[in-house]
């Protein structure tokens, strides 16, 4: 039995760590050779709804490059695909929705998901991760936000002008607060039974959280992501909220969802994010650009190294600010993270406590 | 001889005025059923080539919807065709360049711009609205910034990733730097040549700012912009900055460029917008989400009430937060135009002098 790796859980908590943990957003993902030799075999979805799969990219990352979490492979879009909406997932095309919804009317042909019923699936690659994990590093569980899932839900594919889902929001306030409501329900329950099935901590990706402006974001997207945090809650482990693109709101995230850890996204700076993360009393992780993994290994050690510097305090775990892309070399994904498990947090952490005590 | 209208040339100078001048981005554009009429007849890139169609379709929301200034029909992206480019523009994908440049050796291919050469049809546009606008609204020309430009330059086409561009800052920043120079000493001079043609303000627009980390911004965006708009500075006519998605950047924005005006995207929050330009006494123009016309007339007027009372004072331009959308009905263009059209600013503008007065 390895020695238990519990970094991630404590930082979750705000508790003491000699150094942050990381982990990387899409940390399963295409950059690995390894994954791409099991796409090879199964198309993206099938993937996702196959444990035995889900499990065996899962655990890539945690034995190729000793990243300090798992994270359950699987998609935001499983939510709607189980509430009746048909998906399909195409090379270079992405995932598309045959038949989006956009009125009350639509909206009866969704069902809301009983998680053992129609995510079975994602639940048994939990239970399967958590049992060959055996305790090395903890497992993520996740699920996207209610205003993420309504874009795609009501544009039917993934868009740049949010013109659709976004003109609904202004043209029909009913519909709109009625289908996010709905999500964030469904959304609660699978985040609840994730937890259930081994999950140790649920993070909610609100990915399109950018695409609002303030006085939206906080009409539609702030109090149904807040609603699905707080039904997630209920399972007692660790929430993180992600919203990228919305990092002048993590402040009024923090307050309105309760969660334990604010995810922040590369356009913020974070040094401004660690202020809010203390100011609020969260744990905070991020945000190194994605595309500075393009830069070369000691560039990327030096630009781990000064985000590190301007982030690192109580509650903090390492990540990108995004999801890693597709063609990075894997030994840059290797130079962040080794940066990352070679810095000493000690300083930060007890500064922090001074300041603590002085206050 | 119509009276002159010279709000927007006032409040570029923030001089005192009794409403808000208002235009909106992309107003020559697809949801004026005029517009469509011209577009018929010919495609896009043979509109921006053609000064007689470009003259129309500029004056047709001055004469249709009665903004109070006209911008020049052409795109960003004429500058790195005149400099060697091949550009298609095809219905449904976008513009396109069939080679682009990524490497020191293929700048070897890129020849400099004399605009009275390579872009004449823009510059006799500019001659021939000027002359048919008789003064009736001031005439703004524009180009883009060198980061947007450097990005469609590289990525050969539109991105949501910005994988190939933004590889090439982090890998190749000798390359980067040398085209990005490049491109501001063009787009300069082809500014300076649109004031001598007759265009009275100047707006830059550095499109995909929110594509980059603040570190990023700071290295390869802003020192060119603001490259550019010293160049530009130089005609002699105000200038417009306008970096949609680097709302946080605002006040280096100003410093920088040396600009008139600062351009706010509908992410910003207006009310803070304002503190900016108060700050930094520039002017400010903006910012009504693009989608918000979406909603009903009632609706529309009174969020561009809200906007107008938490951004109008000295140097208020009143515009989108972005480029107006092609499926919005014309008349939710014109609630929001008759709006601004209808609001008094002259207690703004003294409350703010009192305020001066006070300090």
């Amino acid at each position: 039995m390895p020695t238990p790796n519990d970094l991630f859980l404590r930082a979750c908590r705000r508790e003491p760590v000699e150094r942050p943990p990381v982990w990387m957003m899409r940390q399963a993902g295409r950059y690995l050779p390894e994954y791409r030799a099991v796409r090879q075999k199964a198309d993206f979805l099938t993937m996702c709804h196959t444990p035995e799969l889900a499990t065996e990219v899962t655990l890539q990352p945690v034995e190729l490059l000793g990243v300090d979490a798992a994270i359950i492979f699987s998609d935001i879009l499983v939510v709607p695909a189980a509430m009746g909406m048909a998906l399909t997932v195409d090379e270079g095309i992405g995932p598309q929705f045959a038949d989006p919804v956009r009125t009350l009317r639509d909206l009866a042909r969704l069902r809301d998901v009983e998680p053992e019923d129609g995510l079975r699936f994602h639940l048994d690659a939990l239970r399967m991760t958590r049992g060959a994990l055996q305790g090395r590093v903890p497992l993520i569980g996740f699920a996207g936000a209610p205003w993420t899932l309504f874009a795609y839900m009501t544009e039917g594919k993934g868009t740049k002008q949010f013109a659709v889902s976004k003109r609904l929001l202004f043209a029909d306030p009913t519909f709109s607060h009625t289908l996010l409501g709905r999500i964030a329900e469904n959304v609660g329950r699978f985040l609840v039974a994730q937890a259930a099935a081994g999950a140790q901590a649920l993070q909610i990706f609100d990915s399109w959280a950018g695409s609002l402006a303030p006085r939206e974001f906080r009409e539609f997207a702030l109090p149904y992501l807040a609603r699905t945090a707080q039904i997630a809650k209920t399972a007692g482990v660790p929430v993180i909220c992600f919203a990228p693109g919305a990092g002048w709101a993590l402040g009024e995230i923090a307050e309105a969802t309760g969660c334990d850890v604010l995810g922040v996204d590369w356009h913020t700076d974070p040094a401004w994010a660690r202020g809010v993360a203390d100011a609020t009393k969260r744990g905070v992780q991020g945000n190194l650009d994605p595309c500075a993994l393009y830069a070369s290994p000691a560039d990327i050690r030096a630009r781990t190294e000064a985000m590190l510097a301007a982030i690192d305090g109580p509650g903090f775990i390492a990540n990108l600010g995004h999801g890693i892309l597709p063609d990075v070399p894997v030994a840059h994904a290797r130079a962040f993270i080794e940066t990352v498990q070679a810095w000493d947090s000690r300083r930060a952490h007890s500064a922090a406590q001074a300041a603590e005590v002085g206050r």
